[in-house]
């Protein structure tokens, strides 16, 4: 996509300063754990966005960093957008970085592992090149969100347009560690969050069609870990192999049973507490461009699970995934035994109305139904002679599903701004993302819809070294955000 | 077992006395690696052996520990016996050894993780239970057969008794890293080792049954690591899972299509390639005590592999086992991701002529059955595009198995040596052991017929922290070694 019409002129003529002003944003270490900069960093947005005329507080509770808030009201405002975004950063590993540090951002002429060249900042007038990137930690994830709101506020005063909807700001400081305490700040906030009419949830990448894009929801997630035991010791594999039981085996036979070979889930129950697509859901899925080819390619896969369905159709169906195996060791450390015990550890999406529990209690079913015996901590004695295969099964915590209907009038407003602004390309409005995001905690708390809209070019190593942000997508957030802002009432 | 006769005599009157000089044997570390130590201890054997009039020498080659040599003939000898044994120890870590440490040896009342207690070393005339243990590094591998034949010779000669064999002393400095030099040793001294008429290798734990034990052979060992491949790196299980293959589960899936539930091969051929058992080996296996029972409750299982067959009838057969198995990680570090590829170590224990390459030839045609490319290397882009389901295997090196005719004439001799010596006791002639040892080496290079003759408790702790000797398998090392040098012509 291409920004269009005036904002495009703003950003060309100055987008040697928003670079500047970007790269001054990005040089601010916000790590989670970093409670001392990452409180500088708050303090320095608050300052920033105050002088724009956003009234901006620190919300505290005890032991948390704090939530970045502000209001911003605007005349014959006809709705109360809540704009939320993260300003914390994952964590960083300073010397698996290429050619940049986490905190000096850098540009480049494109992605460097593919030849793009480093680049001097650019002076007042250089043409800039939308393929350019900037590399720093935070630059995708998700600092440009922020970036965005503050210079669309900018361009908005400059250009002497009309806000057209009240804002709330709400900067969470702990996404990369879970939002722990988010459901604490917004009941401790409640009656100021709730008069917001719909959330933008501004957050992750776009689409990997590069396409304007929504999403509506976020699959939820459970998991459990399940150990496998054999004997009490891992025993020799000469003096013992083909007489004791190998617990990896057992393991490997339950996980074959759990999904047939095109990677439908074969547990009793695990489709049938689906909510069917609505019309819209079901139309909006054959507009998304489709992108099983581009990623096929991408990651070198000659197939994929549930033949004859589309990337956007398995995403609207729960999945169950093994995210890790383990028994005793491979490579050099290999040692020649019959290990004691085997676990794998799995994960698997939720969507719509699908309690985890329940899923669990068919997962649980499944493995009983296997033969196994399933406990909560190791096996005694008593109840490894007893049974001949046994399964610890540990439950993780879990998070629901959430899903904005595509025909609410809110959801409606923002899906036609973007098509207003992009009118030469479709937009990816997708009925969920396939990850897990904490939607359903703020959509039981307000009961409004939420949508996710996000910025970052897809191939942007989010939580990885070299972390970069397309200038493209820089322009693109600012544009987006000035059309929000302004939108139609 | 218990001594008999005359020895049990002598060792009543001299037992305070061997146990001091074991201890003495006991303090010289003699860890493989530790080359300076090794040569000292290797030194004081040899003068230790040339007191009792045998002719000793160090066997040299570069790099290597030397072998400790010895010859003793004997007048009027009808054979010629060749005695392996090593002297060499697995590695400590003192840290984790619990009441003593490994080169400071210790007398204790029993088993201390069973209440035995520290006793003082005994005085002359001290009566001495043989349930008494001695605690230290190689104190049952494999310094007591060293020292039990060295005392066999003192005793002949206190009790003037004859000799009726030639003997030949060979003992191992590299048994514990895999006798990395035994080939070369034995080719460059083949003219005097192949005088030998029959090998006792002397080495490794008695049968759990307590039984006076000879072993005839050993299972021999192949192995494979697979690795099955999914996307080119690791997927977030969230915006992939249930779309793209997870190459854990194709893992499983393989490994569980390799054995039935009963613990079975089912790779075709795999149990073609097996000797039919000997009428001699059939009848033995009926004879040696059960131990089945013994191991399922020490071990806490509820039940085996093989319905219907005992641990002796397995043993007979070749294996299949997993010894480790990975794919990402379980547990506090494990993540949300499809993992890019999953790993198996494999490991196959063979009996008598399988050739190790024709069984890996037959597991890598189950492989490909199961739909599966296979390369020796990583994945190129191209072939990962081209292929669905791509196994890298790589073979591991092999060892074949060896087992001696229980019906070979020397091999009677030694077994009723044992039968007369312990007459109310059923001695326990196991055609082979369940685990590996270099014996198809030495059988290949003479031809001649080998038998394993262990001294040490099964309970030792080989390897392991709190190594340990039980005195009365002492007394029957020194017992049996001097019937052996003994034996009727």
């Amino acid at each position: 996509m291409n920004t269009t019409g005036i904002m495009s002129q703003h950003l060309r003529l100055h987008g040697a300063e928003i670079i500047a002003r970007y790269a001054e944003f990005l040089r601010f270490p916000n790590v989670t754990s970093d409670s001392e900069n990452i409180r500088r960093f708050a303090q320095f947005i608050c300052g920033q966005y105050s002088e724009d005329d956003v009234r901006m507080e620190l919300l505290e509770l005890p032991g948390a960093n704090p939530i970045v808030y502000g209001e911003l009201e605007s005349p014959n405002a006809s709705r109360t957008i809540v704009l939320y975004a993260h300003y914390d950063a994952a964590a960083v590993e300073e010397s698996e970085w290429s050619s940049t540090t986490p905190w000096d951002p850098a540009l480049f002429s494109g992605r460097f592992d593919e030849g793009g060249v480093r680049l001097p900042w650019p002076d007042e007038g250089t043409p800039i090149d939308p393929e350019w990137r900037i590399y720093a930690r935070a630059a995708a994830d998700d600092k440009v969100s922020i970036f965005a709101m503050l210079e669309a506020l900018r361009a908005i005063i400059e250009l002497e347009l009309q806000r057209t909807s009240n804002i709330i700001f709400f900067f969470d400081g702990e996404e990369e560690v879970s939002s722990e305490n988010l459901v604490q700040f917004m009941k401790a906030n409640r009656k100021r969050l709730g008069m917001g009419d719909v959330w933008l949830f501004c957050d992750g990448p776009m689409h990997p069609s590069r396409h304007p894009t929504l999403y509506f929801g976020a699959r939820g997630y459970t998991g459990v870990d399940i150990t496998v035991f054999g004997a009490n010791r891992d025993l020799h594999s000469g003096h013992y192999g083909n007489w004791a039981p190998n617990p990896a085996l057992e393991l490997a036979r339950l996980l074959s049973s759990m999904k047939d070979p095109e990677g439908n889930v074969l547990i009793e129950g695990f489709y049938d507490l689906i909510t069917p697509l609505s019309d819209a859901e079901r139309l909006a899925i054959d507009r998304i461009p489709p992108i099983d080819e581009l990623l096929s390619e991408e990651l070198e896969l000659h197939d994929t699970e549930g033949q004859n369905q589309t990337y956007h159709e398995r995403m609207l169906l729960p999945s169950l995934n093994i995210r890790g195996l383990e028994s005793a060791s491979v490579g050099e450390s290999a040692r020649n035994i019959i290990p004691k015990e085997a676990t794998v550890s799995i994960d698997m999406r939720l969507v719509k109305d699908i309690d985890p529990e329940t899923l669990l209690d068919a997962v649980e079913a499944h493995v009983r139904k296997q033969g196994f015996y399933i406990l909560r901590n190791d096996p005694s004695s008593e109840i490894r002679r007893r049974h001949s295969r046994i399964a610890k099964i540990v439950r993780r915590p879990s998070d629901r599903a959430a899903r904005t209907r595509m025909d609410d009038p809110h959801a409606i407003d923002v899906l036609q701004t973007l098509e207003h602004l992009f009118p030469d390309t479709s937009v990816a409005a997708v009925p969920t993302l396939g990850g897990t995001l904490p939607l359903y905690l703020i959509c039981e708390l307000f009961e409004k819809p939420l949508i996710i809209l996000p910025f970052s070019n897809h191939d942007n190593n989010q939580h990885a070294p070299d972390e970069n942000l397309r200038i493209g997508n820089l322009w693109y957030a600012i544009d987006v955000m000035s059309a929000i802002l302004t939108m139609s009432p």
